[in-house]
């Protein structure tokens, strides 16, 4: 299996090479020695632009060569690895589409680096409601009739950016919707951050590039075996601004990208390839469904399907069958080390992994799951919320008003439960009545919301309206 | 000494736990076998945000502390991790800064992500010229005349912003200078991006935040033992915007931020402190000054000092005396698998470490030194440039004219020798006759030069001016 980028790297540590160079660990050299046992291996591969290790911006070697290789797995016409996370692809994406003023549709439930692209763009966003999974009760995809709509009012938008699958695992059917957007003169890009791994194809739901998106993003580190940051974009067709969308790559990411996230990157491929190649496939999805199997065998316990037409086997939505929010099942799961994606107020995700080897602590789980009544009595004690910090400037133009106030007022800054980091409320929007009352809720489970202080004292920021002012 | 959050992460692999989270390699459970023995240890360090590990865009707990113990000992008001580089501190500060079409100066020797970050804000930028070493013939820093009548000349510029030290380690005094700016009601902002260990004292130079800069970046990664992203951005006073620094660093740095880099600059800021607190930095200045000394000691050597008040003893300067240019001498060591930082012309720049304890291969280097003619009759096969790739798109605006026409045109795009990725040209300014020879020059050294392709048919893309359109 060809690793281009991984085999320079690691031919070049094999020289024992001496490093006059940065970083200033130089090779692991010199390092914090209590650390040293976990970083020394890596530090090896933690080098610069060396003469022959290429440059990620401008690549013309391994880099490129890893990057070609990609592109032909994902049928891309052309890809790139990001060190920056998705959130960098959605910035670049979004701002090479758009310019100030632009409009552009955005799925409602988008990651907050959507929003994020679309303000520094001074782009302006029309937001487009989705639909509501009635079993796992949270938002999933926007519906062929609503962007139809969307369109007839605003048959000048440039573009649309979708979130394609959930963060629960659903994937609808895009290549109507997807149709309609190209003949409306609209450029299509996809936020794939949950489906680098779609590509492997059998029971996993077809990527979006098959659709026909113009430009998808993913983050190879959340279902690939790549590091944190590692992120791939690609592209197809020509509706997009290639030079320009290289040029802010090269702009919002660090001029010294890490090489071991890049290698790694390299090796996800490699990794997707093999499984592909040695037909591992099946094997995997047999492991998939056995561990789903085994969750919904446990005491206690329920495995929660979508109502989608294609859901990803990676997540495993689990609920407590003896009343435990989502909350307090985590935190019971997390008390054996057993660590989920996260939850909600309903219920828990799971993310496995494409062939964990490890053996799963059942028993373990299965004990403390009887014991969760007692767990529920502790509650008090398990839920240390995690109070939000940012605090206000003194500013001229907003207030803080309580949330029986709020309801119809501009809100002043986004509210972001997190995870999975998709807004509550955005900044700018009216808010509505029950937006609050599931602000309310979230507080009351200890919810980690990325917000001002203020939320704590059951108020919010919204803007001073004119007349008042 | 206390490593808050590198201890944090540590005590959670301890205890072996079950990952049904992001990322996808589930603490190195999933992972392409061949690369496994140099990623396996630092993949347990590798997770998300978990319970007790904090949120590094919403830091309230191990986060937190690590960046109070950093702002502690810089003297700093507050202190951010950034793990996408001092290319995200450089954006970051000068968008919080800056509104569109506000005056900011810049030092012309800037890093490209200052300009990068210039037409982000979209702020007017009014360059700054630089003294030049007349022993290293490489520009320097901005003198107080200059900025004085700068001052005079744009009485309502809003920042100014500099690089200190330059990349060979040039430090000037910036006390008069940056007084000056504040009394003419201007945010100070410095790229100390080779500065992160001058906080050591001692024979380094002063830190700009003792100058009283507003806001300091520096990259960690550079000069002291972190892992590569990993930056520091410090501040002091009240002249930025806190609150819109902090919301650009979320907006530009992934919502999943490596945790090995984060916790990389802990224990490097825990390498600091260790380092003054044990009395080790008069070793360490021995150790550098033995190993300058040693390179000054070799035959066809020599060590070149700058023209400066204060020069960091980490870097070192060296050029052959038999006449081989930078980028050859560069070549030579290499081919023993030492390898610098980075030739220009005249010289090759050496990056020492703090404390490097592994042997230097002298007597390797000294016999290929005695060879260096060999080397100089087989020039073409040491030098394989590698080209610049970038391909220009069918754009109305732009023509390529060959550099016999180019000087007095307006330059369509950057031309950026790398390393050290000072911009040569500035996308909109006047082409100079002599950036011209310089750049042919170059490029007759094959060195790598980020720009369009058609500079290797000696060409330069300009403006198509108004009356020729
Ligand atoms: C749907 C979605 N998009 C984008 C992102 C941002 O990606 P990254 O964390 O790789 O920067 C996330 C991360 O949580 C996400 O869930
Ligand atoms: C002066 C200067 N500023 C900024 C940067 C960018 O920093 P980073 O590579 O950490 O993103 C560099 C990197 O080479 C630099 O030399």
């Amino acid at each position: 299996m060809k690793t281009p980028l991984y085999t320079a790297l690691s031919q070049h540590a094999e020289k024992k090479p001496y490093s006059f160079h940065v970083p200033g660990h130089h090779n692991g050299d010199v390092f914090f020695d209590e650390a040293r046992s976990d970083y020394a291996s890596i530090l090896q591969l933690d080098v610069t632009e060396l003469e022959g290790l290429d440059d990620l911006h401008h690549p013309t070697g391994v880099i490129q060569e890893a990057e070609d290789l990609l592109a032909k797995l994902y049928g891309a016409k052309q890809s790139f690895f990001l060190v920056n996370g998705t959130t960098v692809g959605n910035l670049a994406m979004v701002m090479a589409a758009c310019r100030t003023e632009d409009e552009i549709f955005v799925q409602r439930n988008c990651h907050k680096s959507v929003f994020h692209a679309i303000e520094l763009a001074g782009a302006t966003p029309i937001m487009l409601e989705t639909d509501i999974d009635p079993y796992l009760h949270v938002p999933t995809h926007v519906t062929d009739e609503t962007v139809k709509k969307a369109i007839a009012k605003h048959p000048n938008c440039r573009a649309i950016v979708l979130t394609y699958p959930n963060y629960y695992g659903h994937a609808a059917d895009l290549s109507k919707l997807i149709h309609m957007c190209h003949e409306a003169g609209m450029i299509v890009l996809v936020d794939e951050a949950h489906g680098a791994h779609f590509v492997l194809g059998g029971a996993f739901p077809p990527s979006a590039l098959s659709y026909g998106a113009d430009v998808v993003v993913q983050s190879a580190h959340k279902t690939l075996p790549a590091m944190t940051m590692g992120s791939y974009l690609h592209l197809q067709g020509d509706r997009i601004d290639v030079k320009r969308l290289k040029s802010l790559l090269t702009m919002l990411q660090s001029s010294s990208p890490s090489y071991p996230i890049m290698a790694s990157l390299d090796v996800a491929r490699a990794y997707v390839e093999e499984i592909k190649g040695k037909g591992e496939l099946d094997g995997i999805m047999t492991g998939l469904a056995k561990l789903k199997e085994q969750f919904n065998r446990m005491s206690h316990l329920e495995v929660v399907e979508s109502d989608s037409l294609f859901t990803d086997p990676l997540k495993c939505v689990i609920r407590s069958t003896k009343g435990l929010t989502g909350y307090e099942l985590k935190k019971v799961l997390e008390s054996v080390d057993v660590h989920p994606e996260l939850a909600d107020e309903h219920q828990v995700l799971l993310v496995f992994g494409l062939g964990q080897t490890k053996d799963v602590p059942f028993s373990a789980i299965e004990q403390v799951l009887q014991q969760s009544d007692v767990m529920l009595e502790k509650k008090e004690h398990l839920q240390k919320g995690t109070p939000s910090i940012e605090v206000d400037q003194q500013r001229q133009d907003i207030e803080a008003v309580p949330f029986e106030k709020a309801a119809g007022r501009i809100i002043a800054e986004s509210v972001i439960p997190y995870p999975p980091g998709i807004p509550l409320m955005i900044k700018g929007e009216c808010i509505e009545a029950d937006q609050i009352s599931t602000l309310s809720r979230l507080l009351g489970h200890h919810v980690h919301v990325q917000a001002s202080q203020v939320i704590h004292q059951r108020k919010l920021y919204v803007y001073i309206e004119e007349e008042t002012l």
